[in-house]
């Protein structure tokens, strides 16, 4: 890190990159005041600001102190500092504190500079555009959308119904991360609604409701030294469960006749590593249709006999997994005990806030009350979901917490809602250390924020659409893979044949045989009935799909080989399993923009077909390697595209020419 | 009007108003830096500003000087002023000159005082909300949108498709001018985009892409004044033409056969006081249809021997009118005499810049060229349109000036854009004003800017969707002519059963019968075939509804003794003949906010029935006045709600007890 002043202005240089360039006549730092509204509709979030203040800074003193380099911004020469910038750091990493000078500024704007040939990718997990040059992209956990494409039917009628429509840039994790294609990183510490804007040619503007933390800056020679100090620094998983190597965790909630139906799935020659029940806590009829009851713990009348029937499964290698959310409904058991010691968070009158999720109100436990956590963890989900004997959940939501609350620690909801995701990652990971099972059991989320990585063993994709479109289908699978990936999130999946059946949408059989074909490259399958299971098809309900689904489980068990010595990449490097092509091809830019093919580690480069009707498919092949299409076994060169047969139950994979997993993967031929 | 200097501050009063208040902490004055992004799709527009700066300019220093008081703004004390407002008036009126001292300035934002219960009308001509309060207004003249709400599938549809769906400011005809229920109006000078902005309790913001040549603001003791001086300052119209109220002009454009048609209509006891062919000009086959032909004079193969047809009409009082925009298709025949004399506005290459309209390409006559407005008044419409014989016509577009063309007077086209309907208004004017007959040919336009009023005889309300929805159907006529009429537009109309059909959305029978309703209570009747007249119901193809439009014109004319009251006082007194309800019952707020009502003269009150279905009808009468309803002869007591029956032919229409026209209105019981 070195800071070049200048006749009016400085330059902070990274390893030799120019990071920020400061000029009276371009500054590179604005500060000021908004008044933002936000509107918050379960889930999804209406936000308008008026920007009442935006002051650029065009005065910069830079004095050097014990702490680092002190720049000292006002709005002229002769003004009193309003922003002091302290830079510290090596000659590859740099932090930049912010210290406001001024109470009245809640909005700080910094420029970076951009080359405009650069690439940019993070953002959390971004679901429509991995490569984020050429768009602002807002950072606030929310609903990811329905549709999420304001040109489409689906959108339009999931806005005007619910205001549910979501667009290019929601997401249930966001984080203020990015990656450049210059070779360097940067993070903005702050859990503010912020937004990175990267339309300009020459600099990327990064906005934060309030005065940041801090920005962390990283260079590095390589984007895997990169993606390997990122994981370093927000925080590594635990390796994956050795029972999920035993094939797909089958997702039903059918009561107890889903065992039944488990049998026929693995009768027809699937092979089922656990069996995913959200219903375990039993329903609740609403207008709506049946909803889970939100108060965990097994429901006897839904599942009866669960715990011995669970410990029966486990014997044959089968585990159990199930459903919980940080919402308690009023009408639970559990509501009461949390309401008494006081554990809601508050509405303005200090009285438990009560959220409406649909005919039925729930508490919203305070995460920021450390007697909250501890209860959560142990009360619940140790006892009620550990001790019962589950193996794993989905820990849902997290990206809900209202704006209007009260919270404990006393700090603004709308500064805590980005922090949620990750302070909830946090309850569950404490609640399975409790019981030392760490690495055993496996719990995954769709909703994240900078610092899940510590917490969460694996993320989920969220509630794709059940189609094959840009923006809410399975591409948008890989996008969010690669994104999260990036930053240091080495485990990514997503319900097979997609989660969201609304305005007449519904699966089709094309659909789950292509999903699950990408599944089967992916750390861990998981199969989900969807919002609407009766009006959707099922994995069992066609026996083309049942045996092309059971054949796709073999194809993941059959490379486990392969995905360990991922795993064991992941907890030694950070590397994710899915990975940017360029990031084993970094000399190929042409890879940049790739989002709809990825690495599957560093031997296999997996191009899932994302489009209906293709029965063939074309993909781009880095250049620095040969590859060898594994149905055909015919190697073709790098640095082309190629267009292969794809059938179902041969998805366009591919195998680096010379792997020492190439006997492992030509063995795939044989399934 | 009245400086009064405090400690850090200032305010300005108007005859006791206070109009801004300025203090180092609550500036009124914000100056800065935009760099809007401007897109135009066919007269749509979509336009994102990005504010790079927004200063508060907190420190003012008053002085005196011989041209008025003079503040200078500066961000701080000590800091160079950067803007400079010198204000000058009377007691009850003031003008605020802004000088910028500072070049980089191309945003400015002004903060007016507001109470929290004011009420705001005006904006131009305002489709869906006539009282502004609690929303913001862009004001840029644009296509007008189709359905203008973004919760209907048919704006979904039209925005998806072209972009065109609108909002509730899009507005043929926007204008930087309000009015106040604190009894002030404000008007900026400025053909700049420019945002009204009516949302916070405390003030408006006004937001002007440019510095403002100035604002100029009059107070006066009643909003009648008010309104005769904001008609003073505009200018005022002829009055209509003495043929206008021989009944209504009749829309057909089906060439020849137009002929036969308007004698079945008369036939069947029809008043008649004009034919209107906008295919005068003859017809060009696209993908789209049948579309006018852009070149500007009669079209002998679609009407043969129209001059001498006309002549035959006039002589029955039945004028001819026909249709005319700015514009001249590449295939016409008065396209290369433009072009040869340079008359065309030019392309950043200058070359003549040609606009696309769908399948064809037009030249944009250059308005700012002196030779080329006196060509245009002259050559066609002196000689193509009047000499010929037409007595009015649509002038058509004004709204379409793209803003990326190279003009005579070297202004950048944004910046010319919205003075562009004004320059087209003052064409058509002058032309009229050359063969001296001002007040006896009738053109009328849909756009507007400051200044229209001078040259525009009568406004119509633009491209209303064929039906009855709040956002886009006959209801937004209402708002339409209240809000220009309280700037000083006295005339205003609309087509008779709508004019836009898109996406299946086809006229019924019920929506020209209430559409006739109230345009028998406006100053100009007239139809219109519509955009698409093969899909949708015709005047004269449904007995029902050609009796009924038969009755409604003899209504009109019945009322012609009244109406050239209400000519006179909008001659005199500036005052429109379609008036607000508080424009002559100040006192009673609970006037301040309707739109659907109006007042037909100081003496009629006109609620007309605007949705589909009602067989009786509810309406405010206003306090101060005892109501006669004219259908019935019952009297009812004002500041409360009536309910009366409305069935077909009978609109809600109420007569002030004891108004010198009693009689005459009691007539309208005989017809």
């Amino acid at each position: 890190m070195q800071i070049q002043t200048q006749p009016n202005g400085f330059d902070l240089l990274l390893d030799g990159r120019l990071v920020l360039h400061h000029h009276s006549d371009a500054p590179c730092l604005f500060v000021g005041h908004g008044d933002a509204r936000m509107d918050m509709y379960r889930g999804n979030f209406d936000i308008e600001d008026y920007v009442v203040e935006r002051t650029p800074l065009r005065h910069a003193e830079v004095t050097e102190t014990s702490d680092g380099i002190e720049i000292a911004f006002s709005a002229a020469e002769g003004q009193p500092a309003r922003m002091v910038l302290t830079v510290s750091g090596d000659e590859r990493n740099a932090v930049v504190f912010f210290n406001a000078h001024d109470l009245s500024v809640n909005r700080v704007w910094l420029r970076v500079q951009a080359d405009a040939d650069e690439h940019v990718w993070g953002g959390g997990e971004q679901m429509s555009y991995f490569d984020m040059r050429g768009r602002r992209f807002p950072l606030w956990t929310s609903e990811p959308g329905v549709g999420r494409d304001k040109t489409s039917e689906i959108t339009f009628k999931a806005d005007v119904t619910g205001k549910s429509g979501g667009d290019y840039w929601n997401t249930n994790y966001p984080q203020p991360t990015y990656v450049s294609s210059r070779r360097y990183a940067l993070h903005v510490e702050t859990t503010a609604y912020s937004a990175f804007d990267f339309r300009r040619d020459g600099f990327h503007e990064i906005e934060v409701w309030a005065v940041p933390e801090r920005i962390e800056l990283a260079a590095r020679p390589s984007f895997v030294s990169l993606v390997e100090a990122l994981s370093e620094r927000f925080g590594r998983q635990p390796p994956l469960p050795e029972w999920v190597y035993g094939g797909a965790i089958i997702g039903l909630k059918d009561g107890a006749r889903s065992y039944q139906r488990l049998e026929n799935i693995i009768a027809a020659g699937t092979k089922v590593s656990g069996l995913w029940c959200e219903d375990w806590v039993g329903l609740r009829n609403t207008s709506f249709g049946a909803r889970l009851f939100w108060d965990w713990k097994a429901n006897e009348e839904r599942y009866p006999g669960l715990r011995q029937r669970l410990a029966e499964m486990a014997d044959r290698g089968i585990r159990f997994l199930g459903y919980v959310n940080p919402y308690l409904a009023v009408d639970g058991s559990l509501f009461p005990e949390a309401d008494a010691a006081g554990y809601f968070a508050k509405n303005e009158a200090g009285e438990t806030a009560l959220v409406d999720f649909g005919e039925f109100d729930c508490g919203v436990v305070d995460f920021t009350n450390p007697d909250a956590v501890e209860w959560f963890a142990e009360r619940v989900i140790g006892q009620n979901m550990i001790d019962f004997g589950l193996s794993g959940w989905m820990a849902d939501f997290g990206e809900y917490l209202p704006i209007d609350v009260h919270l404990t620690n006393g700090v603004d909801a709308r500064l805590m809602h980005n922090a949620w995701p990750t302070l909830w990652a946090e309850v569950n990971a404490r609640a399975v250390e409790s019981r030392g099972k760490t690495g055993e059991i496996l719990f995954f989320m769709r909703a994240g924020y900078t610092g899940v990585q510590r917490y969460c063993p694996l993320l989920w994709a969220g509630d794709q659409s059940v189609d094959f479109t840009r923006h809410d289908g399975l591409v948008t699978v890989i996008s969010g893979a690669l994104s999260s990936g990036l930053l240091g999130n080495a485990y990514h999946h997503s319900d097979i044949g997609g989660y969201t059946s609304l305005f007449g949408n519904v699966r089709t059989a094309e659909l789950i045989i292509r999903w699950a074909e990408m599944g089967a490259f992916t750390p861990v399958m998981r199969t989900h009935e969807g919002n609407r299971p009766r009006d959707n098809l099922q994995i069992d309900q066609d026996p083309e799909v049942l045996r092309h689904f059971a054949r796709m489980t073999q194809v993941y068990v059959h490379l486990v080989p392969y995905l360990k010595s991922l795993v064991a990449e992941a907890s030694s490097r950070g590397l994710p399993v899915q990975r940017p092509l360029f990031l084993h091809f970094e000399d190929d830019a042409r890879t940049y923009a790739i989002q709809d093919a990825y690495l599957y580690g560093p031997d296999l480069l997996v191009a899932p077909v994302w489009q209906a009707g293709g029965t063939e498919w074309t993909t781009y092949l880095p250049a620095g390697a040969e590859w060898v299409h594994v149905w055909s076994g015919e190697t073709y060169p790098g640095g082309a595209d190629v267009t292969v047969a794809a059938p179902y139950g041969k998805p366009p994979v591919f195998h680096r020419a010379g792997s020492r997993f190439s006997e492992l993967f030509a063995g795939l031929r044989n399934l």
